[in-house]
């Protein structure tokens, strides 16, 4: 017979370790570290000279002088063709996504100009696609008409944009510099998922105006009044030849994206294809002159760069306010799409993102932004995937990108006076059905049906209420799930597996055989004040219903608790009041609690309590195996 | 050589046993039963008649028919000792708590008549003195006057504090209703106790209006504010034959509590001491004429009993949203403090509290009180106490003490017309300095550095802001803290116990020894949304900080990473994610990931996202030490 624990009859058990008292100043240093400087960000400043440091510190705020030192010929191929690809497909999407968010066409392209020639600078990912983005472009367009109508007001509004664009950026900026990025970790991807698919929905169906030509369409975007919208208006209000050129180029779009979608190679014509349809449907207005027919077009769009805004910002009055919480809200949506592109392609060419100064070259790019005419970009999914698939190599294609979009602003803006508005929607429509991602969410349902709630109701929310709405749903429901966590740990039943001496959960190892007057139970959370008065419940519950069941069965009722404490990695002063109270309520019962493998923080502070003084040191074991060789050694011996 | 793996050369590794699937329904039902009936309430209800579940269910809701069958003189004359001594305690704190939410002096003895009878039928607490308290009265106070000035409109404001009383009474009841009562444990023990003499220092300031003889104060509760106006005014303000009046009485209260404390047996003098020195004063003051003098008296209360107030509560209007919001915080603060009292004194003497139970019952009593004329009521520290060492046995202490409330109110409340308002502030500044728990808060300084930040946050921000803000600091602080625990788990680095085959921390256990080319780490917690980006790279952190320190001493590399999954105890889509991303990280260095002791719900979800197959089966084991048995049986034989 072979055993895991030292207990053998001739010498004690093994001492459970305590560890080192620490420093005070040591133990908060440390705790700091690891939660706010996780990533180690100032290893590469270890034992460096002076003026190595400075440049260091230099090239961590603006990555492209140390990437852009093996910059090559080679990889300027890669970034120049994938360059002019992702501006051929921003330059459409930006003037649609100008519309989601109620500003004129030009400033879509504004926003896809100035943020990406910063990011070039400063940003960390080699793949990201920077400009306006459809979902951002929604929240803030819905966040902005709440507080100003767009029409009445154009000009308060745009600049509501504009401070609402800075503070996003500040917001940003300052998430990375006091390494707060983690708190974007707070929205679980589940709740991403359905967020997105909901976004997508809703802004699939505000095109409906643009699609079906209808005028007098609602300022909600829930799912219900869209309806009644469309439906309303399809007597007088829908307009034959404005579907007609839509659908049309609707089908050629989404067969563009079929085929792009099965042959990998053939990405381009995806890609191209929304310019083409652009030129085609301009063409086909100008020369039969549809928009004498009803047809809506785009009319204007201003032509020349940016005017810088900074004089237009609200710095003081009651829109300050309104600007900051705008901006917040857009900055973390913007961030967390951002964070997510950046990761995900991260991990596909294997090299690192600091997610913190990421942050910091996203706020420094929305506040520049902000005083360039630009509202709020950050990356974008459909394009960066574009990006990647054209062979970028670094953030130079924004670059190229950035200097065709300044290039279409200052010559070719006024050719786009007659692109039908229609053609934007289909192109905005065919973009965002990329966003519903359906198989992650079957997934997510089969993995994890907590999650899948968290998904459906950010879904739910957006469409049937509200973006900001399903955004709070989102959020709500993720919070929970964590609360839930720390509130509710589960308990484990342990036995032990049959021809060894390791104890496992029963459920899981149904072969596993209880130990006879000895019940073991593994707490599976630390201790803390939101669990604790639920654990000392659980575990006087488990030995209760233990005892019904031995004395049910004529057996001999139980004498020890072994609460097995593995998992337990913190307890703190409601957890101690907790363990006594249980050591309390066990006395009166006649059973003895017993800890095994207490970690080297609890024994810490068990000893910090005198709490082990109380439960006595020699309760305390190094294994569930050795208390039960100790308190039961036939068992231990026999099975 | 024993061995504590089941990997011997002769037979393959113990397979991880992946529990049997469940069905939908019951998985939910099963966290269902866990989250909100963890307690298992219906446990009594099993195989009963249906008569007999009727009887159960109104025994469940009024307590007093089940014990009121067991009834007995003995048990009578401790509670009517008890309830005598506790209403000689109240009649005076319940005149002062009065003033501290700036109501008429009745108001309190009133919510000392309903609100205990009431209890007294539906509540499970043995121990428990209810009534109006310092804290809530002081929290109350100060949450409606910011609504309405006490002084100027005395009739709304009376209106509001009825309003938000009956609103604290539905929170209560409904918390209770839906089971929702683990919400109360989310303020932990630490903030309470900071908060809690916060709340007393800031009730003794207070008290200097009344013990200096004052006229003008401030109605801020800060500390500053409040010197300013007894610093302010001492020159023209305070008045002697007050000081003098209130100090004696002081010194006596206080002496009287010394000797309680000292020797448990003359509690009662502490008990008697308020009362006796209300008619001490009040007959001096009677016949010196002192109130001539400047000494401000009572003055006048009402006499006769509570006068129905159920059409003073607003329902509609403004005020009611306020009255929603007022009762809500007063509520859930009445309730964490009376169920802080029925858990203390049920561990003490050995029986059970139902929160839940024990919530609907404080809730109906709050409405009912709400209805006549009464203030938020709840269980007081103080007299709970005191009714213990008094012998109480059963509710009927209350209803004792209610009886003995509903006599003075009938025939004595005119004979307090001259008791001094000095003598007021004496007694609550002696009842307050015992919420003043010093001991408990060095206590959370040794055990927990974190728990004695919210302990203090709480504290400063009572005295130095408002009560508010000190209770918002608390609240924040608390989730801050469960935030931090599940975003930035703890991992540690385990080596094998020699001469056993038992892997722990190294840090614990400095004797420990590392594997040549195996690193074992275990994660501490759920891998969740909030803490899977950090987990997954911390785990690469640790990979690169140990293959540096191999590198330096001329050793091996890193060839496997065994993962200790033991305190895993779940793991969502996120999770699975960074799962995925790390084996494909370690792939590229070629490092192969292990798995020791997946749970059975993590194990489900690996099978569920076909991650097993990625990682392989074979690469997850029952124990470390099976896999280091597997991937370095050398190390495993030798040491």
């Amino acid at each position: 017979m072979e055993t895991e624990n030292l207990s053998y009859s001739h010498h004690p058990p093994y001492k459970v370790g305590v560890p080192p008292k620490q420093k005070l100043w040591k133990e908060f240093s440390t705790t700091l570290k690891e939660t706010f400087f996780s990533d180690d960000p100032l290893r590469t400043f270890k034992d460096q000279s002076g003026s190595r440091k400075f440049i260091l510190g230099v090239q961590a705020v603006f990555p492209i002088l140390e990437w852009g030192r093996s910059y090559n010929l080679a990889k300027f191929k890669g970034d120049l063709i994938a360059g002019l690809t992702i501006a051929s497909l921003c330059i459409p999407q930006d003037i649609g996504y100008a519309k989601l968010a109620n500003l004129a066409p030009q400033y879509g392209l504004y926003s896809s100009f100035v943020p990406p020639l910063v990011y070039a600078f400063m940003g960390s990912s080699r793949d990201i696609a920077i400009g306006p983005v459809a979902v951002v472009s929604l929240l803030l367009g819905t966040l902005l008409q709440n507080e100003i109508d767009p029409v009445k007001n154009p000009f308060e509004y745009r600049r509501l944009a504009f401070t609402a664009t800075f503070f996003a950026g500040i917001t940003q900026a300052t998430l990375g510099i006091l390494r707060l990025g983690f708190l974007i970790d707070f929205l679980s991807h589940a709740a991403i998922v359905g967020f997105m698919a909901g976004a997508a929905i809703t802004i699939a169906l505000q095109q409906l105006k643009g699609f079906l030509g209808i005028k007098k369409f609602t300022k909600n975007t829930d799912i219900i009044s869209v309806m009644q919208s469309v439906f309303g208006s399809a007597h007088h209000g829908w307009n034959v030849p404005t579907i007609l050129i839509g659908a049309t180029f609707l089908v050629f779009l989404l067969l563009a994206k079929y085929i792009g979608k099965k042959k990998k190679k053939l990405f381009w014509i995806a890609a191209i294809a929304p310019l083409i349809s652009v030129i085609l449907s301009t063409f086909f207005v100008y020369i039969t002159h549809a928009d004498k027919k009803g047809v809506q077009i785009v009319k204007h769009i201003e032509k020349g760069i940016n005017r810088p805004s900074v004089d237009e910002i609200y710095f003081t009055g009651d829109y300050l306010l309104k600007g900051v919480k705008i901006g917040i809200v857009a900055g973390m949506v913007a961030l967390t799409e951002a964070v997510a592109i950046g990761r995900t392609f991260a991990a596909m060419k294997d090299y690192q993102i600091d997610g913190n100064k990421e942050m910091i070259a996203l706020g420094a790019m929305n506040i520049a932004g902000s005083m360039t005419s630009c509202y709020v970009a950050t990356g974008s999914f459909s394009r960066s995937a574009v990006n990647f698939m054209a062979g970028c190599q670094t953030a130079v294609s924004n670059i190229v990108m950035s200097i065709v979009i300044l290039l279409t602003l200052l010559f070719i803006t006024p050719l786009f006076e007659y692109t039908p508005n229609a053609i934007l929607s289909s192109i905005i429509i065919s973009a965002v059905l990329g966003l519903i991602d359906y198989e992650a969410a079957i997934l997510i349902w089969k993995i994890d049906k907590f999650d899948f709630i968290a998904c459906m109701g950010a879904f739910f929310g957006v469409v049937f209420i509200s973006v900001e709405m399903g955004l709070l749903i989102a959020v709500s429901i993720s919070f929970a799930k964590l609360l839930l966590q720390v509130t509710r740990p589960r308990t484990a039943l342990l036995g032990k597996i049959p021809g060894s001496n390791v104890y496992r959960n029963i459920q899981q190892y149904p072969e596993a055989t209880k130990v006879p007057g000895v019940l073991i139970i593994r707490v599976d959370s630390a201790i803390y004040f939101s669990n604790s008065n639920y654990i000392r419940e659980r575990l006087l519950r488990w030995l209760t219903d233990e005892d019904e069941q031995l004395k049910a069965d004529g057996l001999p009722q139980i004498q020890f608790l072994i609460v097995e404490m593995s998992p337990v990695t913190d307890i703190d002063t409601s957890g101690i009041h907790a363990l006594e109270e249980l050591e309390k309520g066990l006395q009166k019962r006649s059973v003895q609690l017993v800890l095994a493998n207490p970690g080297p923080v609890v024994m810490d502070k068990l000893h910090a309590s005198k709490l082990t003084n109380v439960i006595g040191e020699d309760k305390i074991f190094l294994t569930v195996a050795d208390a039960v060789q100790t308190f039961s050694p036939k068992f231990a011996e026999e099975v």
